[in-house]
């Protein structure tokens, strides 16, 4: 199993990179990087591979236009590498909007999704929940939303080995008209369609309280959804922390409290998850965080090797097969053209 | 100052609403509370009459349905109080859907406002934050958003005592042209907006973090954010109990912890804050948590008494007035009939 890494981006320079990719090949994965060959310093370790680019796009870059015109930036060439079936997957820690756009026009889409979604494993403390579209499109129609679930579904069932996942619809309320005329229209076809765990409506605070497997938005409602989720739980950490140090009887009790809060803290760890997962595409893509630490590299890594592992994509592409997604909501399939959806 | 309560809709009953009244009315606010005269047993307490009404308005109504045709409801009473001048604001526990639709028919806009929001102070660790439109609006245009950010930004100022307050518009990136058409239209049009003090575009991660003092979105957004927001903490909280009840030496720090933490258990309680506030009509109708104990409805009348003591209503009338929200957006005010924009 091979992945391809985007050798630019992370935030914590090329030593993240370079350690999250000997941790991953220690592991037996093969990693291709493209990235500049004497700052990763990689050469001769066994089970990677460096190809020398010295291109890379920036998060101040525009997305789809760069992407179409540096055919030599690190992102591009990652992609195209999938593509011509050297990698079965790619990760990339920098910018989410070029990273996306490199695979939706490197990877191409699977048959029948018009876009793909971003998804990420929410660290729920009761279980993960798989939580999409978090930033792909900010704005949707209802089959884009339909699709997202069976994507979601599939990718519940294949990697994070939940049997039948429940999904639900992110709204206002939990009667079927609550919402925006596309969330209506969503739930009506969802709830006509066999192949999927139908859970209905679900609101806001059912996400943190994992009452479903899998949580479907738009990529507006999700991106904003999720970070303030993070900083919410952030925030509330940082303030009892703060309330630990005022006085001298609650700061033993927080000494006493904090080894036990590691597997806690661990759990909310961004370096945990590895990274989001572009859904929807022939290949599957990691987007990284950028601020990823060298084991947050190295489980990007193996997040797509996972998922290239245990055939994710052959499995999504069989359920939307499988299911009435085509029947019902793929009817008269309207494609976008590549890069419509994806952010400016 | 005198406040019409719509004596029905307490989750936790009939004795939550009369030990409420009779709070709010021995710190000298009167109180006008429509409901059944025998179950709130208020008889003869000192600043409190009571006007008797059997029919009210549940979650499972119609709201604007319902409002229209039920003259005789509690909270249409109670709206229709206020608009009579014998009480200054309106609070009721019931239906938000019906106590939006009740105000917003009963009160009348405020002279070029298209649209009432649905503002909620955040407590956030830092400082309180107004966020806002939280349910109103499901869907919204750009100049419904300049609005709010008008109307958020008066509030914050009378009320909540914020000199010259930040206003900040809730999207997908701090650039100019991050999130929907609405969105961005709505920021180039605060850009240019002299009278306000227009922060630009926040994050999710922004409203927790306090960044901002009046945090401006759609109402669906504004929905989903809060209540997952809301989630996260107490989920976060309960995983932290849960770790403290597991392994005896953090139990011991738990229980040591505990007392400290009151001050921000207090902070974040719903009862403390009183409720959400139906911005942008002649009077202010307050919107309080269906499971309120006696002290949240206590502190929703306070609210209200509040926000008309200083002429929260007349200062925003003012501000929009001033500034140029008129000139610039309001222009050709395509004012939408009464009740469009209200939740079905």
């Amino acid at each position: 199993m091979t992945i391809a890494l985007d050798g630019f981006g992370a935030e914590q320079g090329f030593d993240v990179l370079a350690e999250g990719a000997r941790r991953a090949a220690a592991d037996g994965i093969g990693v291709r990087v493209f990235g500049p060959q004497r700052s990763l310093g990689l050469d001769g370790v066994d089970g990677i591979e460096v190809i020398p680019t010295s291109e890379w796009i920036g998060n101040d870059d525009d997305p789809v236009h760069s992407v179409r015109e540096r055919k030599e930036a690190s992102v591009v060439r990652a992609a195209a590498d999938v593509a011509e079936g050297n990698a079965a997957a790619m990760v990339s820690l920098g910018s989410t909007g070029a990273t996306m756009a490199a695979a939706t026009f490197g990877l191409k889409r699977l048959k029948g999704v018009q876009r793909p979604a971003l998804a990420v494993p929410i660290p729920s403390p009761k279980k993960p929940v798989l939580f999409l579209d978090v930033g792909a499109n900010v704005e949707v129609r209802a089959q884009h939303l339909v699709q997202f679930a069976f994507l979601g579904a599939a990718f519940s069932a294949a990697v994070m080995e939940v049997h039948e996942p429940t999904v639900g619809l992110l709204t206002v309320g939990e009667e079927a008209g609550k919402g925006r005329p596309e969330i209506v229209e969503a739930h009506r076809i969802l709830s006509e369609s066999p192949g999927i765990n139908f859970a209905g409506n679900i609101e806001g605070g059912d996400l943190p309280a994992a009452k479903v497997d899998v949580v479907v938005t738009d990529g507006f409602t999700g991106n904003v959804a999720l970070k303030v989720m993070e900083g919410a739980a952030k925030e509330l950490a940082g303030a009892i922390s703060e309330v630990a140090r005022q006085n001298p009887i609650a700061a033993v009790g927080g000494m006493l409290l904090k080894p036990s809060l590691g597997g806690l803290r661990k759990k909310f760890d961004p370096d945990t998850t590895g990274g989001a997962i572009l859904l929807g595409l022939r290949s599957i893509a990691i987007v990284g965080h950028g601020a990823s630490g060298s084991e947050g590299v190295a489980n990007a890594i193996r997040l797509a090797a996972r998922t290239s592992k245990v055939d994710a994509v052959g499995r999504t592409s069989a359920l939307l097969r499988e299911g009435h997604a085509e029947r019902s909501a793929l009817a008269g399939d309207d494609a976008a053209p590549a890069g419509e959806g994806l952010p400016r």
